[in-house]
């Protein structure tokens, strides 16, 4: 759109990075292989240091490879624990991230519906244990 | 202990289990095989109705085999979605409980860091998204 | 409108639904007495199985004489009960929907201004308690 | 106990209490009909203008005749909405001090799973809701 | 708009304000030095209690030398506590407004970012120490 | 205590800490002058990646000073933030640590009550502005 205005901060468009920004700008498409800069990024561009911050994080939690680690967790499971976050949270604009990446590493829509079941029903189990203040019933199991 | 008291109710032993409470706890204890009945559905009991209807619906989504049904996500996905959400909202007894069956489905303890690195990195970019109010980059996937 | 899209998965429309999706929606129009079915029925139906544990479940908490049970609770008590939930989890969905139940039983504009009272007032006090760390004065009472 | 020592700060014993504090401990011990003031209070008391605000406004809207207003929500209707909110935000204190409170008012055991029920219910669908991101149906009743 | 229509309930013109409304609706608009009164406040004056109740507590707090107190905190360490409330809530009209009396005290877009690296931290090590049930370290500090 | 088991983990000591862990557990102690590792991060170092990506966000946002950047932010506000956001998600482990911070930066109990006081007014009203889904006034400000 024209105005290029969203959130409570303009973001920062792709055309006016330099420095720092440009250089995480151009680090999230090749990690990510896509085309854009998302808005999150944009916005987040208004505070260069912060960018770079969560980028980084960002980067060597979800994209171990990239970063020299190995990680145990698979990339879809990875965003399904994104997705329980994010919907327990009700955060509108990582619930269709998170749902659009999930997709696209081939969750089909029946299986979005046993995640969705997953996360409903400890949603309700937590207000349970909560509303009673129920005690837990082992020590936790440590090495 | 002594008492059996715990929570804001007082749970309901499994010796004195009856009728409809007696058959939910014996097929807890079948499904799960386990040997005990946890605090969760002891409180629970104290309403038998919704015992019930709490224990049929977990049966379902946690237990798919033993309902008849198949689910896309393996046994630990699904605790790690639960232990997602517990988490996130800070749920004692349910962070417990899920950290407990995640460890016995085999999560090492360097493999539930990697967990929570997950859990804690959207925590904190669904309150940036969130705290900016960051609209959508693109309309959700659909079929 | 034309393209039928909502949420982040595309609902089932009444005339496509076929089976275990068509009995659950002709249950929810009958047992609500309404003559279309809401955007959440019609999300959940994505997965046949979710759609049916959440609305037999739905049915026995909130038309529990449907269900062949009885309830202390009246109609607008739960609904209210629905709407403090909703509104502490800030559920857009879900106030608008709990805020139209509740008024269709009577409950006017003034009086929802005194469940909001208490809904703010206790949101207040639940983070003053845990803000400071306060400690339980008494144990709960138990049978 | 001897320390009278709890939470993130001492709170104000009701033998030290003088001017404002003294008057609210007062009041608060008269409109409830208790012979204690609870650690809320007390906590509360180490900024006494903050005393002052949370207690003169809880009155007003939990003990509505005591400060020359009537409430279309009876005593029990109040108390349930505020174990809802504080189990939805899992607050130990709250839901302790709600349940004991609904309890001093009738509620028995088998009902207060009733409205564990409902509370439970509706986190599950608020995650549901907000997880698919789901539209409003209809627009929101009006006057 | 002509329909002056939002929210769940139709917000009250300060044309139609009479009596306890009107004079609230002043006292805002004077206090805050604005020429509008907010959604919010339109909103409340539909059970005028409520309106009042809480715009007494909000200037009180907010607003201290207009009440007669004195307060430790800057206007704009109060409106940072208001914005990481409504951030961690993901409360849009309360993130939209806290925002805009922060930029109007003088926080800059870097700012506003270091605040939200704060928010977004916090969040995060939250959920670390409730994923893992850390215990605290040491006795609170108490005088 | 003899055990050293917290969490549903057990915290790495300090006598066993080598490598990557034992590099950040002195950079723990140098950055913030304390002579113990908090339970936080001897948590945290059952995952080393995970131990370090922590804790150099949280140096990089919480000492600036020390990891050559600058803040506008000054020690004592960003520490309120922290409270703000422990509080209002009720993580009691996080609300006794950032308290003992303030605490320690000079907070007086009374002033304590002050920010508990915006605190609670603010969970209070996004409880309000979700549960009648109030729409923002105006714009965000932009540049």
């Amino acid at each position: 759109m024209a105005t290029d205005r969203i959130a409570t901060v303009a973001p920062v468009p792709e055309a006016a990075a330099t420095g720092k920004v440009a250089a995480v700008y151009a680090d999230i498409k090749a990690t990510k292989n896509i085309t854009f800069v998302p808005n999150m990024w944009r916005v987040l561009a208004t505070n260069p240091d912060h960018l770079e911050l969560v980028w980084t994080r960002l980067k060597a939690i979800m994209h171990p490879e990239a970063s020299g680690r190995t990680s145990p967790l698979d990339p879809l499971t990875r965003e399904l624990i994104a997705l329980a976050v994010s919907a327990t949270n009700g955060c509108s604009y990582c619930v269709n991230s998170h749902t659009a990446a999930a997709r696209k590493l081939g969750l089909g829509v029946e299986a979005l519906g046993e995640v969705m079941a997953v996360i409903a029903l400890f949603n309700s189990t937590n207000a349970i244990a909560d509303g009673y203040q129920i005690e837990p019933d082992i020590l936790p199991p440590q090495e």
